[in-house]
Formats: C-alpha cells, sequence, structure tokens
C-alpha cells in the first residue's frame, strides 16, 4: 500500500472525471487556453450553453424556488442545467471531488412527479440543487477531505444536514474539492491537486471550502454548503466575493460529517452556506433552523430563528489591523469606504483595538494541533502519502498531555470572557473587520487566517460579504518604503501584494456579531448592503 | 509544607468554629447527644430558639419574598435568623467551609436601607439569604474544595453566579462543605471532615453539594445553590428530600467557580437549586435565567426562561434499574407507587431500556479521570496531603494523549446521538428514573453515581424530586436470598441495605427530560406532585 497513494489519487482523479457524460464535457475546441484567467464568461460567451441553461443558472436560489414550487421549472431542468455548469466549473478550476448526476436526476424526478401528484412542493428546497463541501458524507460516495487513505472508503450513511436538506427538497449532484484535512487556508491536497479561483485561475478560491466558492462563483450551484473552523468558509467567499454565515455552534446540525482532526472539540467546526446573495443566505439560515434540527443532532440549540429589531443608530466597531498583519490596500479602502457610508448614515463607529486578537490566533492554532498533528498522520501514514508543505505546524507539533489540554481549555475561558466583556463595555452592536488580509492572492501565497479564527475561538456570529467594490490596480497601490511592517508576517504580506495580479477582484470585508447573534448579523449586513448601493 | 498539612487544617477547622459568634454557639447543656440521629427537631425543641426566628427559618424562600420585598420582614431579621440556624447546622452535621456572618448582616442593612429610601425592593431576590457551596468564589472567602492546598487563599473575585444573585438582591452569609476536588458522592474531605445528614446522622448528606443538603434539610437556608457533574445536586438532595434541578449547560452561569478539575470540559459542571419546594426551584430558575446570564458569561446560552405547555396525555418511560445496580427497595416501591399513579391519571407509562445506561457511566469514569488524575494529585502534592480512599479512581488514573482524548469525544458525540433517536423513537416526554439506589444511606457506603452520571454525559435537563412518601422499614425488606445481583456492585448494594438504618427517610426520584427542557421538565415534576399529593 504504501508507495501506492500516487496512484491510487490519479485514478480517483480520473474516476471523478469519467463521472462527468460526454454531454457535459467541454468540448477541446471550445477549452479556454490555460492562460486564460477569468472564465467566468465562459457559459455565456462559449455557445456551449443554451438559452434555458444560462437563465436558469444565473439565477439566485430565491429566484429559482418559487418557480420549483409552482411547476414553472422542471427540477429535472434546472438539475441538469447545474449538472451541465459544474461540470463545466470543474473542467475549468478543478472544483469538485465526488458526483453523483444520475441519482441527481432521479431525485430530480420524484421530485417533478411528487409535485405533480399532490400539487405541492416537498418543502421549502423544493428541487434546488444545493452543493455540498467533499466533508458532508453522501451515502455510497468518498469522503476523501484530500487524503488518500479514504479513498474508495464510501460514506455508509448520510451527514445530518444533509438529511435535512433533503427532506425539504434539496438535490444533492456535487461534492467539492477542500485542502488536505481541511486545514489549509487554499484548496490543494495529494489526491485532486488545486483549485483554482474562476474570476482569475491565477488565484487562490480560497480553503478550505474553495471548491464551494469556485463552483458558486462560475454559478455551477446556486446555493452550497461549506463549513469552518478557522475561517474556512469566509477565506474562500472573500476570495470569490460572495456571500456566508459562520454561526454559532450549535444553530446548524454539524453531526456525521468527515472531519480532518476527528473529536477535535475544544474549537468546534461549524457549517453555513455560501450564496451570491443575502437573501439566499437568510432563506437557507431559516429554513434549517425552523426544521429543527436539535431533534436530529443532540448538540443543536433549541433556538428558533428570531425576528430582530436593530436599534435605528447601530454602533459599529472597526478593527483596522490584528496587530499581526495588515490588510492588503484594497481592503483597507474598503474598510474606509464602508465606514465612510455608515457615518453618513448616521451610525456611530468607533475603533477596536487588536488588543485580544493575538491571543485569540495563538489559542486557535494550539487547539488544532493539540494532538501533536497524530490524527492527520495516521492518515497520511495509513498510504505513505507525504505532509503537504503547507502543513509543517501540524507535522512538528507535540500531543499535549490530558492536563495541559485542560489548561487551554481554561485559558480559551478567560479569553472568550475578556472579549464579551470589552464588547459590552463598549457597547457595541457589530465590529468590522477584514476577512483576510487579501482580496484575493496568488495561488500559494495565502497566509494568515487571524481576522477569521479569532472569532472561531469566540464562537461569534460572522458574515463575510461582498462590498460590491473592487480592486484597482491604479488606486490600490503597495504601501511606500515608508510603511513599517508591524511583524515579519506583515512584511511578507506585504511584499507579496501584486495590485496587477488582483486587479478587478471583488473586496469582502467581515461583520461580526455576539454568539448566537445570526439573525442580528444578518440585518446588520442588510443595512450595510443598504448604504452601499 | 509538606508535612504541614494536618495542622493546616486543624487551624482552618477551628477559624471556621471561631467565626460562630457567642450568641450562636449552642449551650453545652442544649446540644444534643453524639448519637442522636435525628437532629431536625432542635431548632423547635431545644427552647434557643426564639418564636420569631423559628418563623422565619421554617418558610421557603417564596414565602419569604413578598415579606421581603413589602418591608413586612426586615432583611436583618430574616439575615440574622437564618445565620444563627446555619451555625446550629454546622454544629451538628458540620455543614459549612466558610462564614461572612457579618458582611451579610451588613448587606442587610444596606438592603433594608435601600428599601427604605427608594420603596421598591434592589430585585426579585431581595434580602433573601441564600447559602452557596464551597466553589463559588466570594472576594475575600478561601474556596478550598476540600484541599488544604487552598486553604488561606482567598478568591480575589465573585462567582459570575454570585454577581448575578447579589444583583438580585440575594444575601450570601455561608459556604457548605463538599468532598475533596468536589469528586466523592459523600462530602467528606481532609480539611473539614465529614458532613452527615440532619435527618439521621448516620446518613450521609450525599455529595458533592452535600453541606448545602444537609443545611437546607435542617432549615439553615431557605434556599442554596449547588454543583452537579456526575450527580453532585441530585444525590444530596435524595439523601434529604430536597428538591433539585440540573440544568443543561449554558442555562445558569458557570464561570469564576473553583473548579476540582479545572479546564475539564468534556463533561460540564452545571449549577442549580437546592429547595424544599418545585416553587423556590422554579422561582429561582426563572430570576437567573430572566437576569440574561449570557451577557455576563460567554458559555451561557440566550433562551429566555420559557413557558411550556404540556400534552394533557404525557408519555414517560421508567428505567427501573440500569443494568448495574438495581435500586434499594423504598426506592423501586416509590418508582411503583409514582408509575401506578401517572396511569391512574391517565398518562401513558413504558419501560425504558438500560441498555445504553452503561457505556454513559463507562464515558463518564474516562472524562473525569483523562488527565490521569493530574490536576488533583497537583493539589494534593503541594501540602504533602494524602489521597482520600474514595479517590483511588483518581490516584491509578493515566493521562490520555490529545488523539485519546478526541477519541472520547467522538465516543460521547456517538452516544448522545443514540441516546437522542431512541428519545424521539420512543416518542416520550421524559424519563422516571431513581436518582440513586439509594433513599439515603450510612455514611460512607454510598456507591454508584450511574443513575445521575450518564445524563450529565447527554447533558439532559434533570430534577431530583421527593415523592412524599419515605422508607417503611416493615415493608421494604432487603431481597430475599433468591434475588440473584446482576453485577457485584448490585450485590454489594443490596447487602449493605439496612432498612433499619434508612427507616423513615424520604425517598426522592429523577425525572429527566431533554437537553434545554428544564422548563418542560418542572411542569412535568408538577404534574406528578399533583397525582401524588
Amino acid at each position: 500500500m504504501a508507495s501506492n497513494w500516487e496512484a491510487l489519487a490519479a485514478r480517483k482523479r480520473q474516476d471523478l472525471l469519467n463521472s462527468i457524460p460526454d454531454e457535459w464535457r467541454i468540448p477541446r475546441d471550445l477549452l479556454p487556453p490555460e492562460s486564460q484567467e477569468d472564465v467566468t464568461d465562459f457559459p455565456k460567451t462559449s455557445g456551449w450553453f443554451t438559452r434555458e441553461e444560462l437563465d436558469i443558472t444565473e439565477c439566485t436560489a430565491l429566484e429559482l424556488l418559487p418557480k420549483l414550487a409552482s411547476g414553472e421549472l422542471q427540477s429535472e431542468t434546472v438539475t441538469r442545467a447545474f449538472c451541465k455548469r459544474a461540470a463545466a466549473a470543474h473542467q475549468l478550476t478543478n472544483c469538485l471531488s465526488e458526483t453523483c448526476f444520475e441519482r441527481a436526476i432521479s431525485t430530480a424526478n420524484s421530485l417533478d412527479e411528487h409535485l405533480a401528484r399532490t400539487g405541492k412542493p416537498l418543502g421549502p428546497l423544493h428541487g434546488l440543487p444545493i452543493s455540498l463541501k467533499d466533508n458532508f458524507n453522501l451515502l455510497g460516495l468518498d469522503s476523501t477531505v484530500g487524503f488518500t487513505s479514504h479513498i474508495g472508503d464510501p460514506a455508509k450513511y448520510d451527514a445530518v444536514l444533509a438529511d435535512v436538506l433533503r427532506a425539504a427538497g434539496a438535490i444533492f449532484y456535487v461534492k467539492t474539492n477542500v485542502p488536505t484535512a481541511m486545514m489549509i487556508a487554499e484548496s490543494v491536497n495529494n489526491t485532486f491537486g488545486r483549485t483554482v479561483n474562476p474570476l482569475n485561475r491565477k488565484l487562490t478560491s480560497g480553503g478550505s471550502s474553495g471548491g464551494e466558492s469556485a463552483l458558486i462563483a462560475f454559478k455551477g450551484s446556486p446555493l452550497g454548503v461549506g463549513t469552518d473552523i478557522g475561517g474556512s468558509l469566509r477565506i474562500p467567499a472573500a476570495c470569490t466575493g460572495l456571500f456566508t454565515l459562520r454561526p454559532s455552534f450549535g444553530r446548524f446540525p454539524t453531526l456525521r460529517c468527515r472531519s480532518g482532526m476527528p473529536g477535535q472539540e475544544a474549537v468546534h467546526s461549524v457549517n453555513g452556506p455560501l450564496t451570491r446573495s443575502l437573501a439566499d443566505l437568510e432563506a437557507y439560515s431559516k429554513i434549517v433552523v425552523d426544521s429543527e434540527p436539535w431533534l436530529v443532532d443532540p448538540r443543536c440549540l433549541p433556538i428558533p430563528w428570531r425576528s430582530v429589531s436593530l436599534p435605528c443608530k447601530l454602533k459599529i466597531a472597526v478593527l483596522w489591523d490584528d496587530g499581526m498583519a495588515l490588510p492588503t490596500p484594497p481592503v483597507t479602502r474598503a474598510l474606509k469606504t464602508v465606514v465612510q457610508k455608515l457615518k453618513d448614515a448616521g451610525h456611530e463607529v468607533c475603533d477596536w483595538s487588536s488588543v485580544d486578537q493575538r491571543e485569540g490566533a495563538s489559542l486557535l492554532s494550539r487547539m488544532f494541533v493539540a494532538d501533536g498533528g497524530e490524527a492527520i498522520r495516521r492518515e497520511l501514514e495509513r498510504m505513505g502519502e507525504p505532509w503537504r508543505p503547507e502543513m509543517k505546524m501540524y507535522e512538528e507539533a507535540k500531543s499535549l498531555t490530558g492536563f495541559e489540554y485542560w489548561q487551554l481549555h481554561l485559558e480559551r475561558q478567560a479569553y472568550q470572557k475578556r472579549y464579551l466583556d470589552r464588547w459590552l463595555a463598549a457597547g457595541i452592536d457589530a465590529i468590522l473587520c477584514p476577512t483576510t488580509p487579501y482580496s484575493s492572492v496568488e495561488n500559494g501565497k495565502f497566509k494568515h487566517v487571524g481576522y477569521t479564527g479569532v472569532y472561531n475561538v469566540l464562537d461569534y456570529s460572522c458574515i463575510s460579504f461582498p462590498t460590491r467594490l473592487t480592486v484597482d490596480r491604479s488606486v490600490d497601490r503597495p504601501l511606500g518604503d515608508d510603511y513599517e511592517p508591524m511583524t515579519d508576517l506583515d512584511k511578507q504580506i506585504q511584499i507579496e501584494y501584486n495590485a496587477e495580479a488582483v486587479h478587478g477582484m471583488p473586496i469582502n470585508l467581515q461583520l461580526v456579531a455576539q454568539r448566537l447573534e445570526e439573525e442580528k448579523c444578518v440585518e446588520m449586513c442588510k443595512v450595510i448592503l443598504g448604504i452601499m448601493s
């Protein structure tokens, strides 16, 4: 076995390609050259998609759902359109890990029959194709999370969230690529290789939900679900200009997914939607919570989706930088722009000190490697698969003892209390900050998950949202020679900032509400989108 | 230091006695003989208490609160009465660990002045003395949790719950004894020695909140707060015929208490009230949750205290035994009685299989010793204090690695899912079961926390309540020779069952609702009390 991993991985990649039927393979003569950066226009410009396929796949989830529920659109038609566009996305960005096209179409047929027979949709997601990150188990499909050791070990059950979504009428058709163990901020692994950004293939679509973000940015999915333990939803959303909600643990069911570090609970992985609109994000969240997931996942909280009234005047704290790495110039510009518009609209804006950010990032790192990298090492060693260079932290880690583990919990408890006290003392409604230092960044160059990871340690509700601003190389110039970097990391990030490379990329920001304030976070994001439009 | 622990402990005990002013020391000629088992009548029969002191201390919290709020009773008067009765309780059962009588009376004076000046009570607990288990930090008082190493290390801050209760108007006057590290089911340690049961001093008041249960059963406190990580509220309540609620984690604030195993989070310690009435339990719970504790404890959940409508017909599953130890005869009789009355009242009763109980108990034990007993060992070694014989499990434990710790979490996750699925498949509202195999038991003989501990692993809402039945030696005879024990533990418990010794003791049962169903658990308990009256 031990020398076999490369062959296994190659076969897995081939099997994945083979799972795409001929009708959905991009004709060789239409294939954009490898050098073409932006491939998002391919569906419209190639002539390979029908008018109907384009019309359907350009829609958001909320545009499709009423048509599916009324029968104006057949689920089979919609599903086939997204299967084809997802297949194209994969051929152009390497974003998929599994497909189940036939099963999807068969499910779509059943749903169409159900509607014809009963006159009623199955549920609020009736007939909608939804893409899932690779770690959501679907019966009979692999969940490799990048490890060659998991190839050919199909799931024996569905993830609890998959059950919830299916009962609401969703159709599963693809799963999407992730980094090894889902613990790298770009989506690259030894099995499937690297997913690239369809907006610019020289750039990363982020990680670990970077297969999802690439697929959705390409409109190969109307709505996808990813997971986040240190930024794995928010970073891909930021790299591709999508919306995502990182909910507090307990709002959405997480049971029966493949983890990269099974049983690690010092910081909880959560899942959430990746969408092209805030309305889709909100609708999805409400549907999942309305399903009463606490009846199927014992760690879910019986908190209904609540309506929230915001104060007329919000008080927003701005974290301009986290004391570890200044955001690159476009991100700072976006922050400034939003802050000015918030002030213009009569909201109160204050600065948020970075004093506590470093400890949060340190806590997160130590939680991740509390087992000395053992969980990951075991999977690699089963196949003789080498450590990826991005995973040095795990490769070199030393296991904590039980006693040391408990000390880490105590540090986290004190940290959470201190942050909450500061929040309440400041009387703020939210923190506005970068999602990452980048709009996106060239493949292989992503550094620093501190802006997101701190809020995993705190378990706060976060939305990463596109500001509708894009990078402008003429404005977003690199910092001058007079800039004194705050850290070596900062220096590296600023040196590597390449305005040419990221020109035109969407710029996301992160909006952070308190723990279990998902509804309020959505409402506040509406306010910001309102003043940005 | 290392040989000094006995002297330190002796001085601490003497300091505690010295903290009781002369006026509250039981005159030597009134002191009941050591052989006297039941001392609960002492206040009434000794002539040492005034009519007013008796009238006040016989009241429940809800009887006192309106009088305190209206000024009909001065808080100082009430506080002095409970200080005296608590002092008596200590002298007869060794139930206290700390006192702060002067501070209590001074706080009472301030509250009386506040009411006189403003015409309004400070809050819903205005002027009410509340006793706290030793591990609740109160500024300037020790929280030894039984360790000699913590003697003379006064708390530098208040427990968050203490802040909440104080803001509601509560007065703190005593803290109560616990076992070493709070990890024995009787309240005994090397610093303060053993707390005994005021209903029968040959019997245990339970543990680890056994100082509280002894104090409240003696009416030295109208309401107390204990903690529970494996049964530490429910066992003492059962041993003394009190009510208690073990809430799910996140309902009541737990931050800034002394733990016996700081940072252990695989199973969470929670706190809850010990009361003489269900109404007091409910009122306390609502007051704490209404204070919005999530604003002061980042691990609290923003779930308000909800009103619940029960179905007319409840479906109650009965766990007659847990497959490890049959309850002693009085407990089985109480179960049978309640079940018959439930049926008579039209409720549905079914049996609950013990199939999953053993794994829950095993999980709990392994979580407790995941650090190899290191946290406890370190405290003992600081003073050369010996391990207590009850703590062999901790003394002999081996630390888990980080990776093994994660495996334990995975087992727990699967266990929680399995139990929830069974619960929902059965369509039950509650499980009715023993709190312990005992009504109470002779000091030193308590074995088996399985009936409570499983629900800590599951984090379910549990109430232990007095059935109003008492042990009758003529009815509750030991099992005959034809009884075949299910385990060695079971055999030992049945052999040690002494109907003479526990004659007349109250019999509690445990009512278990789902996680975060505290309100429903209270309502269901009302139903049972209603049919038992």
